[in-house]
Order: structure tokens, then C-alpha cells, then sequence
């Protein structure tokens, strides 16, 4: 029989109606004759709003106690669709993280799944019950509860759907796919029928928040086909899955953008080797998560070294570079917390030379000034003043012809 | 070393404010030498708002389902004191009834405690660390998140301390002990010092709201000493034990009353053995839990059977009622959902007679009539007209002289 998971994000079941038309939607599949796991986040903003209730208690809420509370989130969106299900006449039974046997490592806050014992859900399933499993939650080889981090949703639906064979993995959210940009920003946006999952790892690292990248991973890794959609339209949406040569590939994927990141630059770097080791690493271990580096070429035996880090990070990263710095006997150290990121991402890139050169000219065109670049072979990112983001968003969209149609 | 159970309600812990301040009394707790496991139930009314999702989404919500949404309450309460303990520099580890080993059977809504493994409480009150447990909960014999019913918070504490040992079970509420009357109804009611089990059963049993029924069996089955007390003033309040016949004992310890219960009549029943057993048998089978039972004498060898139920299961009954009355050979069925039960309680009363003279003279007086009467050794209860019973209290309350100095 046909297995289909099905994840539905917080919008999708917001309120009491909203899970209701998300019961209607699994049961017409059950009925279609497949076997049905969903995957479900916490309602609405609950997630925040339990977060709000720690930083209510606490300046430095415990990491362990953090992923106890949060938990009850989903626990609370497991057991509302499952009665909704039942309501509706069909078998239904919902999961912890724990009881859907989601093993993860001990990093409360953003723990890594290491096993999936799926006996119980196998068993459910075969029983003809749906399953409903709270996303985002496991729980720890030392039995504490764990959380996935933010998007960690995505990551249980494509994780089980691994570890059960499923036939599909279903990502259901408040918009209709993956698009060419945010159609919040570029009106005319165009929806993608289907992405590999290289494209959609680089649309996802750059600013798409479609689908968390850590989810996109897995699915790339255990070959899972990916399709999301919408849970208010219900129509379909876009495909992820393998790179199809057979098909006519598009040029360009989408346009991104992130305006979430801050810019570091250590600045008179002698260029030898062993420096850029040490920086990073000091870095790493203060468990900042550092994303584009660029390294300019040397110049009188200096060079500058630029990088970006989540905004949030901005302050503990200077702490670390600015004790740094003697040591690394570079002449200081400058940052710019108003920069934002734009990307083009796509798979076509790479037997198409020139890509580059036309988003460089496009954005001299609208007179924005370039202050980091960073290339993939299906992805172009430009660090850009915050100001010009959206512009340079649109703007390339355009040139690049991608709009709908 | 002293270990102290604490048992914090649901008012006690309604706000972030109140969580600080109860962490600011568990750290004291801690701090003047004893180990200390807290017992927390859901903030405020999160029990009832969660019940009421249930409802938005499900006619009739499955009973595995609530219990699964319901315990989401007592895990956001758990991790947020957890939260704010660390906050003030001591060791707190939250968990929930599964991880306290709280083993129920598999009756979701009402389980009762089969066994409780708590071998990782006592590693973790070992290590120093102050242990906080989700009240109300368990995990059934079958791997299922149940609830031990209303008021299980109170059932939880009582069976940690009798699994730990503890030295005393403090139960903080928002009312200061055990009160001669509810002193809403009764301003001049006065705090006991003191009472025993047993006189806290029948008080728990008959409309006292201070204690849970089962967690007061509980304690007297594992001989744990219990103290109600306020979480708002923190002052000394009601010590509940073995009966002390060293002391003086007051004749009357208290007043209560109860407005939730219907009454239902079966008229003209046969005088024959097996009349009574076939009916309670029959609704037993239909899960109504029937309170008081009175047979009046038989005349003309019929006689009529009254009881009382709660009311929100009077239809059930009356379904149950309208069935048998036939087979059973009675008259008729009547009911009246109109009826309050006042009862007095006390120790005392064992070797005073005449204090259900008394109680039927003050209710003359006030012209309340009685329609059934029900007696133990220590408690007589009167069922009487709803409307009567507040009035019924206040003049038992004054004429057995319990105002306070």
C-alpha cells in the first residue's frame, strides 16, 4: 500500500477550523486508499509564545527545561488532530517525539536525530490507524527531551518518511510552493513545479524559508521525494527530488534573499598559513555559526578577511575576534550589522558562463554596491547594504525573466 | 537529611510572578537543609482552556487524546519553575509522570497509580538537585500518557512522599488549611490545627474542597503526614495524620456542603432480597459513581430507594432508571436536581450523641426540610433543598459554636 507522510506547519493548524480542514484533508487520503502519517507542529505562535513565558522566569532559561517546555506544543496539536481524525471515523493515534522512537544526541535546543526505531508507527500503521507524530521533538540517549531547533518540523516528516519508506513526504504550509522569490516582494514570482534538491539546499541556505535546510539534507541523503504545498489551497505545488537530466532545465531557480546576518571583517591579516584555521576554529568552539567567508587576494603580505554570522551572534563574535586579534597580529577588526544577502540560485548555472556577470551588471544598474561576493556552481551571493535588498531582489527577478507566464 | 514534598496548585503557579515566588520558597526549602521534590500542577485555568480546544475540535473527545493534550499543561509548569529555580543558583531537573515512573493502569481520565519506580528521583534528590514532577500524570502499563483524574496533582504528591519516604507532603493551595466551613459562605469559620484522616476523608467526601479524595486515602493507607497550607502567605496552616487520642478532641471539625449532586428515586420498590444489588449492579456496569444510598422501611412490603449522583450523570441515570423499573417490579422513577447535601463531620461525635439531634433541630428551626439523611460514626449528612444550603451551613456553623476564638 502506498505510504504518504504528511507534515503541516503552524499555520496550517493555527486554530480549531483549521485542524478540522487539516483532519478533512488526511482522512479523504486515507480513504484514497494510502496509509497516512502526519507530522505536526505547534499551533499557531505557541512555540513564541512558550518561549516569551521562559524569558517571563528566567534571563538564561535552562537548555534542558527550554526543550521540556516546548514540547508541549506539539503535544498539544498531536492530540487535537487525532480527535478531530476519530470525529471523523477513521483510527487515529498520536506519538511523542518519544513514543514515535525519534533517538537524538543530547544538544538540547538543536539536537541531531541518530536513530529512528519506528516499530510502534509501523505497527500503528499496519493496524489501519493514522499516525499523528509531534514534529520537531525527540528525545535523548540519556531519556531527556530533546528539541530539533526552528524548522526542526521538516526534519521529522523527511526523517520518517526515510526510515518507513515512504512514497512520498509531504511539506504542507501557508504558500503554494516554491517560488521564483518571495511573492511577498516580487508580485510576479512564479511557482516551480520541481527543484532538485541541490537547488533547493542553496534556495534553502540562502534565504528561502520554504523548507529548513537540515530537512532538505535528508531527504537529498535518503532520496525521500519532497512535495510542498499548501495546506489552504490544497492544490499541488513543487517537487523535490533528484536532478532530472531528461527534463529541460530551467536556467535559474528563484532569487533569495536574507537580511538575518551581520558582517564581520578582521582587517591587515598576515597572509600565512594557519591564520584562517584559527580564527574559525576559535569561533567554532564559541559555537557561532558563521556562513559566507571571503578571503580578498594579498596584497603587501596582508589580506582582509570578511564573514557573516546570524545577527543575534554579532556581539558574542566580537568578544571573540576582538581578544583575537593581537594574536592573529591583524591591524583590527570592523563589522556592519546593516548588510543584507542576495542569491541566485540554479542548477542551469553551471553550463551556463555568464550568470555572474549579468547579476553583477544588473546590480550596478540600480547603482548598489557589492561589498562580499560568494560563488557556488548552481549559486551567486552578493552581501549588499541592508537598503538595497529588496530592490536587488526585484531587479533581478526581472532581468533574469523569471516572472510567471 | 529531612526530604519535604511540595504540592503546588494550579493558582500557585497561574502566573510567571507566582512561579518566582514559589521557586524563591522551594530555594529556602532547600537551603535550610532539606531535599525537596516539587509536585506542580498547570498554571491557572490552562487545564480548562486545553479541555475546551478538545471540545472546539471533537463532540466526544478520545479519552487517549485528551489525556495526551492535558498533560501538556503540568510540562509547561514543570520546566518553567525548573527555569526559575536555576535562575537563583540551585540544581532543579524537571519531569513528567512517565519519567517519575508514575505507572497507572490504562483507565485514560481516571487511571490509578499501580507502582511508582522512582529510582530516578532518588538519584537525582542524591545529587542535591531539587526534583520537580508533573502532577496528575502517568504512563500506563501499555506505554499510553494517562491522568489520574481531578485533583490528581494532590494523589501525585501523596504518592511520591509515601514512595520516598518523605518526612511530610506539604500541600500549598490559595486557602490557608482545613477550615471549619468554606469561609466564603462562612466568614467566621476557623482554621484546624489539626485533623486526622479519617475526619479529613469524610470532609474531602462530602464537599470539602481542600484535599482530593483519593490522595487523602492515599495518605492514610502509607501513613503520610500532609500539611495544608497557603502559597501566598506562607504561614503554617492544617497538619492531617493519625487521629491523636491524647489530645483533647474537638467534637466537630467541620461543616460542608455540596451542590453538584442530583437525587433519584425509585418508588415502590419490592421488598425482597436482591432488589438493591440487581439496580447498583446495573449502573455500576454504566459507570455512574452513586453517592448516598437510603432505603427507607418497608410498608405493605414495598419500599422506596433514593440516591444521589452526580448530576452531570442524571441522564445517564435515568436512561440506566427507566429501563429496569419494569424488571425491578417498582412503581415509578422521580428525580430532583435541585438538592444540596450539608453534612457535619467530626472525630468527636463517636462519644457524643446527640449531635444528630442537634443537626435536625438547627435545620427545623430554619425551617429547612430534610428529604434523605445518611450517617457514619463520624459524619451525618442531610439531603436538602439547593436553595437551602447555604443557610443550612451558616446555622449549623453557628449553633455548634465553630467561629473562631
Amino acid at each position: 500500500m502506498t505510504l504518504v507522510v504528511q507534515k503541516y506547519g503552524g499555520t496550517s493548524v493555527a486554530d480549531p477550523d483549521r485542524i478540522k480542514a487539516v483532519a478533512d484533508h488526511i482522512v479523504a487520503t486515507r480513504r484514497s486508499g494510502a496509509e497516512v502519517l502526519a507530522v505536526v507542529s505547534a499551533m499557531g505562535r505557541t512555540t513564541d509564545e512558550l518561549e516569551q513565558l521562559a524569558f517571563d522566569v528566567s534571563s538564561t532559561p535552562s537548555a534542558r527545561e527550554l526543550d521540556m517546555l516546548l514540547t508541549a506544543g506539539e503535544r498539544i496539536s498531536i492530540a487535537l488532530l487525532c480527535m478531530a481524525i476519530i470525529d471523523r471515523g477513521e483510527h487515529a493515534v498520536s506519538f511523542t517525539g518519544s513514543q514515535a522512537g525519534i533517538l537524538t544526541d543530547t544538544t538540547h535546543g538543536r539536537a541531531k536525530i541518530v536513530e529512528v526505531r519506528a516499530e510502534r508507527l509501523r505497527e500503528t500503521l499496519a493496524a489501519g490507524s493514522i499516525a499523528v507524530v509531534a514534529g520537531f521533538q525527540g528525545v535523548s540517549t540519556s531519556s531527556d527531551v530533546t528539541t530539533l531547533g526552528r524548522g526542526g518540523s521538516d526534519t521529522t516528516a523527511v526523517a520518517l518518511a526515510a526510515a518507513l519508506g515512504a512514497d512520498a513526504c509531504e511539506i504542507y504550509t501557508d504558500v503554494a510552493g516554491v517560488f521564483t522569490a518571495d511573492p511577498r516582494l516580487v508580485p510576479a514570482a512564479r511557482r516551480l513545479d520541481r527543484v532538485s534538491y541541490e537547488e533547493m539546499l542553496d534556495l534553502a541556505a540562502t534565504g528561502g524559508r520554504v523548507l529548513a535546510l537540515r530537512s532538505v539534507e535528508f531527504a537529498r541523503n535518503y532520496h525521500v521525494p519532497v512535495h510542498v504545498r499548501s495546506s489552504f489551497t490544497w492544490e499541488p505545488g513543487t517537487w523535490v527530488g533528484e536532478e532530472d537530466p531528461s527534463m529541460e532545465q530551467a536556467i535559474i531557480s528563484g532569487v533569495t534573499y536574507d537580511v538575518t546576518e551581520a558582517k564581520v571583517t578582521i582587517v591587515g591579516v598576515p597572509d600565512r598559513p594557519g591564520i584562517a584555521a584559527r580564527l574559525f576554529r576559535t569561533l567554532a568552539d564559541e559555537n557561532v555559526n558563521v556562513d559566507m567567508i571571503v578571503q580578498n587576494v594579498s596584497s603587501a603580505g596582508q589580506t582582509d578577511i570578511s564573514f557573516t554570522v546570524p545577527r543575534d551572534d554579532l556581539a558574542r563574535t566580537r568578544k571573540v575576534t576582538d581578544t583575537i586579534v593581537e594574536d592573529l597580529e591583524a591591524r583590527g577588526v570592523t563589522h556592519d550589522a546593516d548588510i543584507g544577502r542576495v542569491s541566485i540560485v540554479g542548477a542551469g548555472m553551471k553550463t551556463n558562463p555568464g550568470i555572474a556577470a549579468t547579476m553583477f551588471e544588473v546590480l550596478a544598474h540600480e547603482s548598489v554596491n557589492i561589498e562580499m561576493i560568494s560563488t557556488s556552481s548552481i549559486r551567486i551571493s552578493c552581501v549588499v547594504a541592508a537598503r538595497d535588498v529588496e530592490r536587488s531582489v526585484r531587479a533581478l527577478h526581472r532581468a533574469l525573466q523569471l516572472e510567471a507566464g
